[in-house]
């Protein structure tokens, strides 16, 4: 991966200024070089904030970057992602990417991604969506403090217009509370956004004066001034607190024709006046720049990306018919899953209703309270999912929506985040329509590769809290509130893309499918039906991403009505999911029409029966729709052939 | 509606400390006998701020009771939505609900919600996740100073806990930015949260230095002392930027065997010590209390909720062929929109990008600048819905995801809202992943009672703009970043729940189903298909949510295929929604097999044609998917019967 010769000038820790600007020069030439041969990009972003890695990565940067994944590596994030031309080029300066993959594939194959990924071995989590890196860094230094307990240092390059974001104080305000004085943001105050001035300009007390209020030190510099810079990154390893580097810069610097000016933001310079600038910061050079690399350790306490020893880990047990909520299965099975050195669990200040609290009371070391904060508790997930630690992070199932845009990007990252969101639905009931969960199904389903469980009994509630744990990716656990029956025995086995099928028989000729409460309810309807003579199975549909295709296809060849029942709102949920299936099943003649009951209307509070009532998503309403369907199916002279309209 | 006589004892503007504690210990005692005979409920937080709220119904919130829509009167949220039972009983005191209705329905039936909802005529918005009052109340406030220019305050009472939320600090930064000397927001800081101690307990400094740094007033008072609090309150009419009061306060204050102890969160007392509190507390009374009314407005400025002349708004004109981006044409329909003068438009620093910048060049005075901070910019959004005006907010789609729990929030507070995203899907290319809005109409659809249109050229982006302005609830138009040829006459008209048939034959085998850049491909493969002696219909597909049920069945009778093309995630998308119509529609023999393409895997930076093509949905992707099946499905004994697996 040396693309550079170990002949070229090398800079490194004794860097003198000179050398230092000489490669702040470098890595502004190859970041418009790099956005002119794409023909997009942000040169004038990365030109602002070259001087500042340029110090950074020759002198205080502990990092091996010929063994990206050794565990005493500091961490870089660059959140304001859009300057990745500045980001390869410091890979290029580093010597582990070359010019050409650099000039020929940037924006437009490969890895060199417009936005940084961890398709790149360097790459920890992906950015681009502004105002997440800091607290991605606040995960990772946390790791790094808490669990770990290694000397890494957590760096984030940071632009002055995402720091409007409330997400970036969320986390600030957990780097305090934590005491991360590994943790250093950078921000590149260069005054314009890409309307415009930012709020801001270049008022750096200002932000200054907000960073000190959330608990940070505040260092004030300008961002061009190397010494200043090495000043303030020296000061940071003395801090006894998180630090924040407040840089005066100036977008496009290093170009007087763009410098400082309006109306540049994300453009890549045309050839000619790329020739100019690169004329201008003294052509394209082959600086070759490392850092100090980090300190061994011996032995890691945990070993990046390798197995752990696991010990068995018992599911907690529950009898047949005995009432438990769901939510309660899972706090005691993440409790039992603790013995997993790896496993930690986050709360957003309601562990008591998602009984995370179990884990904390066995657990304290490895459980962490993100107070009122869903952004910056997902954002943590991530952090500690990077240093190879296994995240639970919980709270009520309508309040991740506050997160989604951080769960979004957590899949783009590669994640390994468990989310768990309890009080799903209008079961919740006399609280009302604000704390019941009817999107997170469509939300979690959508989040790319992710996997999403709706247990129905603690029996399955327990055990795929624990099948989780080994999942790749992001998975979803939806809980509820209220306690229902044990359904299954200890022994019983969920595998993920699976179903239960109950009360099956040849006679058939109605398929009910739910999870959740709804199952509860599918199981009571089924009954009711089945006494009237219309033979019906149940479907518990515990898998909802991935779906158990086949069985689903199975019921709907055997029956005449598939009907699935879900407390979630119609759109992107359990019915969609499984009508999808059907429809691509296509039409093979006797397979079951579909019928799909959900929440279809804004809930108010009431009780939790009549809350499933009024949603027309109770055992009644089932009842009812199954029957009318059947009536209406089997009327002769209705419809021109029976089971079509 | 006066449940309580005049000859009653009465609190107002002249009210003495006496008076007003009487009313502090009335409105706690009826938040313990609400929540006791709801078995359900918060009397704790409702108890911490009693005397905060007895002050300010009394004294200074100017609002005539009998007539919430008064757009003279000051408007109150209760941010901290949970504390329900002491905003009930307030409403019992100002004599607009009746004992019984707050004794007998409260969180059971009714209005009295869990959480408040605008079911109630004195509730602007639904509150009850945490963090979004205070955004909700400098929306409103923003129409107060910049578009009502009308003297009413805003109040908002928070909770300390909900400080955490990263949307409270962007909140707030705006309201510093927009010089919001009407807006007061009252933190009650009780120091105990649902787990336990909040972060900061009672160090109501620590607020205080946050709130300064922020650009707002702090003021901290005793939230028991009603001198303080009448001196905070008074203090707010002179300021000359938004203020904040920083209550201590004692949660369960009233009541010494709960004041300040943890474990009472969110629990009603049992009926025993219900009436110890309520014997402690001095017994049940009736006080009345009412404040000052809100001076007389003549003319209101702008009458809430009345009809406003409008004069007919003319869309832009495009031809037919010509290159347009929809974002474009969005842009230029938002401007003309703005003839209309209740409508206001809103950036998240991407007016550039959204075109929402061509609003900003002709009706400065109605576009408002959030910087980066989507959050915000929703909930001023539903602050300006609530004050009768017609906010258009834009940014990326991928970001609005950022802003999930406002838009669901939203959708409960029946707010009027045109939510628009930008660079929607794999289309934009080279940026990558995190700027793809690949989950955006799985969230818009699960919104409740949403509107979702996704236009594919110019003309029907600006008819649906235009359009947009006039739906209720939440609509959302999503537009594509590159310019297509405009496909349709100016006259075109295009309806919400309508689609537009390309091409259609009695011959068709396929239908092809797109919307946006994928429309285009499926033109383009269904000249294809054509050309090789398959004949193909395309649906444009412009209305995602409400469907054309009929059409899209209609399509499937008439050919063998039909196959949705989108840019998006398969979950929850375009494709579910239409597979559940016609898995609905069942199983009559002859009707179209259903395919889905869509973006099933993690794109990456590439060319849009690339991007297009390597995620599956590009022209050759849709020909060579619809051959297969045709081929597949016209195989002698490959399968049962034609049409069927």
């Amino acid at each position: 991966m040396n693309a550079i010769g170990s002949d070229l000038p090398m800079v490194g820790p004794a860097a003198d200024r000179a050398a230092l600007y000489a490669l702040g020069r470098q890595l502004r030439v190859d970041a418009v070089r790099a956005s002119t041969a794409a023909g997009s990009g942000h040169p004038t972003s990365s030109m602002s904030a070259a001087d500042l890695m340029a110090v950074l990565m020759a002198r205080h940067l502990r990092y091996d970057w010929d063994e990206p994944d050794n565990p005493a590596n500091d961490h870089l994030i660059l959140s304001k992602g859009h300057a990745s031309p500045l980001l390869y080029a410091m890979y290029r300066a580093a010597g582990v990417i070359s010019e050409e993959e650099l000039l020929d594939t940037y924006r437009r194959s490969g890895r060199l991604q417009g936005h940084p990924t961890p398709v790149l071995p360097w790459v920890d989590v992906a950015t681009g969506s502004l105002g997440q890196g800091i607290g991605y860094g606040v995960g990772i230094a946390l790791a790094g403090r808490k669990l770990d307990r290694l000397p890494y240092r957590v760096w984030v390059l940071c632009g002055d217009g995402e720091m409007a974001e409330g997400s970036v104080w969320e986390a600030l305000d957990k780097a305090a509370h934590y005491g991360l004085a590994n943790f250093t943001a950078i921000i590149d105050v260069n005054r314009l956004g890409q309307t415009g001035a930012t709020e801001f300009g270049w008022d750096t007390e200002r932000y200054a004066h907000r960073v000190t209020a959330f608990g940070c030190r505040a260092l004030t510099i300008d961002g061009h001034d190397a010494d200043e810079i090495t000043a303030a990154y020296e000061a940071v390893t003395l801090a006894d607190r998180p630090t924040v580097v407040i840089a005066r810069t100036v977008k496009g610097s290093g170009f007087a024709e763009i410098e400082d000016k309006p109306g540049w933001h994300g453009k890549p310079l045309p050839e000619d006046m790329a020739r100019r600038a690169v004329g201008e910061l003294g052509g394209v050079s082959a600086i070759r720049a490392r850092g100090p690399l980090p300190d061994a350790v011996t032995p890691p306490r945990v070993p990046v990306g390798a197995a752990r020893p696991r010990q068995p880990i018992e599911a907690p047990r529950f009898e047949l018919g005995e009432q438990v909520a769901t939510r309660k299965a899972y706090g005691r099975a993440l409790a039992a899953l603790g013995a997993r050195p790896d496993v930690v669990a986050l709360d957003g200040e309601v562990g008591n209703s998602t009984y995370g609290e179990d884990f904390e009371k066995e657990h304290a070391d490895r459980y962490f309270q993100m107070y009122i904060a869903e952004q910056q508790m997902i954002a943590t997930a991530v952090g500690f999912s990077v240093r190879g630690y296994r995240p639970f992070a919980a709270t009520f199932a309508a309040f991740l929506t506050r997160a989604h845009d951080f769960l979004r990007m957590a899949s783009i990252s590669q994640a390994d985040v468990c989310v768990v969101g309890s009080h799903c639905g209008v079961e919740i009931g006399a609280d009302g329509p604000s704390q019941m969960g009817l999107e997170d199904i469509a939300m979690m389903r959508s989040v790319h590769g992710s996997t999403v469980l709706y247990p129905s009994d603690a029996t399955s509630a327990a055990a795929l809290t624990l099948t989780m744990a080994d999942l790749p990716g992001i998975s979803y656990l939806r809980t509820t509130r209220g306690a229902y029956p044990v359904l299954y025995r200890p022994d019983e086995r969920f595998q993920v893309g699976g179903c239960k099928v109950w009360g099956e028989s040849p006679q058939d000729v109605v398929t009910l499918v739910g999870a959740g409460v709804t199952l509860h309810e599918c199981l009571e309807a089924a009954t009711r039906l089945s006494q009237q003579g219309i033979a019906t199975r149940v479907v518990d549909l515990y898998s909802v991403k991935p779906l158990d295709e086949a069985s689903l296809r199975r019921c709907a060849e055997q029956t005449r009505l598939l009907m699935v029942v879900e407390d979630h709102h119609p759109e992107g949920g359990i019915g969609e999911a499984v009508a999808a299936v059907l429809a691509r099943r296509g039409t093979a003649p006797g397979a079951a029409r579909f019928a799909h009951l959900a929440v279809d209307s804004l809930p108010g509070s009431a009780s939790t029966a009549a809350a499933l009532d009024a949603a027309g998503i109770s055992a009644a309403h089932i009842v009812q729709a199954a029957r009318a369907f059947l009536e209406r199916d089997e009327r002769p002279g209705g419809k021109p052939t029976p089971r079509s309209e």
